[in-house]
């Protein structure tokens, strides 16, 4: 019904994550009415973004050097590492501008149910960056679920006797959320967790 | 913060509506993860698209030949126009399939207040093609409002005395939509525009 080349850009939309057909058509719809500049750039930064995009040699985050930005940055504190699930996790924590250590991406969670065990997500790499370095904490930053707690222990159980502090960020309930939307376990880890007011 | 190459991407998903900030980074960040074969797709699809795509030499609408399916299509009836106010209205009638007639596209709507005049719309041609054909009927199938009121209007008095029915699609309540969420004006037009149960 639509145009070859209409057709095929809708179903481009639709690759991405939450863009349904009627999104996808008007994404596209849209897309071609705009300045032949405007969509250039939109084509070549997908292919360049593609092309360039790779890992970084030490930490796993991405990059389009050889070592990312953070890694080769000598500012940051060589003592405090911080283990994140994804390079966007970075990207986040870097916007909040207050932790100024350094990062190590995993590639996902342990998970057994899934088949998911520590060599696939590249655990060994981490622990020898660990073993190589003189690190003073190790903050695992991942996400809170039954997978996000089995790798932290992981990596906590590893790290025995390295005379290292393992810490994970916390969990609870948050800031402006009302207390009635939250689910049983992270009211639980909430109450457990609670800190004395100073 | 973001590689060069990540940022123009994230930037190219910001240029489409309603797309914001995080939702382009998450779009971007998945799209760099998935198969080179699906991201050419995606860069080529938008390239073809800009390329190919222009308006139909008849209609007005959009196609990737001189003249759109429809209109080279002989087995639409000849005698009935739609008019809509924009190429993606027509998909939208296809696909409800019911509609068998030709179509014109307008390029919007009359709106004396933002200073669009007719001719800014490209009635004249509609005007001529309507003189050049045998029509029996002209559909008005434009957004109820007030610039579309108007427009449909300007296009009734302006075929006065030519002898050819026109008619606007129905405005009232959606199928399925309680009452209670419509406002005043669709209410009104609702009870005004109310049919006998046969």
């Amino acid at each position: 019904m639509y145009p070859e080349s209409l057709k095929n850009l809708i179903e481009s939309f639709k690759l991405l994550p939450g863009i349904g057909e009627k999104t996808a058509e008007r994404l596209a719809f849209y897309l071609i009415n705009e300045d032949v500049e405007k969509t250039d750039f939109f084509a070549e930064s997908i292919k360049n973004a593609k092309e360039k995009i790779k890992r970084c040699s030490i930490c796993n985050s991405i990059t389009d050097k050889d070592i990312c930005d953070i890694c080769s940055n000598d500012l940051r504190e060589k003592n405090v590492l911080c283990v994140v699930e994804d390079p966007k996790s970075i990207f986040l924590f870097e916007k909040v501008g207050t932790y100024h250590g350094e990062y190590h991406v995993i590639d996902g969670l342990i998970s057994p149910l899934d088949g998911v065990d520590p060599d696939d997500i590249g655990l060994e790499k981490l622990i020898k960056r660990i073993q190589k370095n003189k690190y003073k904490e190790i903050i695992i930053a991942v996400k809170p679920s039954i997978e996000g707690e089995t790798t932290a222990l992981y990596i906590k159980k590893i790290m025995e006797g390295m005379n290292i502090k393992v810490t994970r960020i916390a969990s609870g309930i948050p800031i402006g959320t009302d207390i009635e939307y939250i689910d049983t376990m992270t009211l639980e880890r909430a109450l457990n967790d609670r800190k004395e007011i100073e």
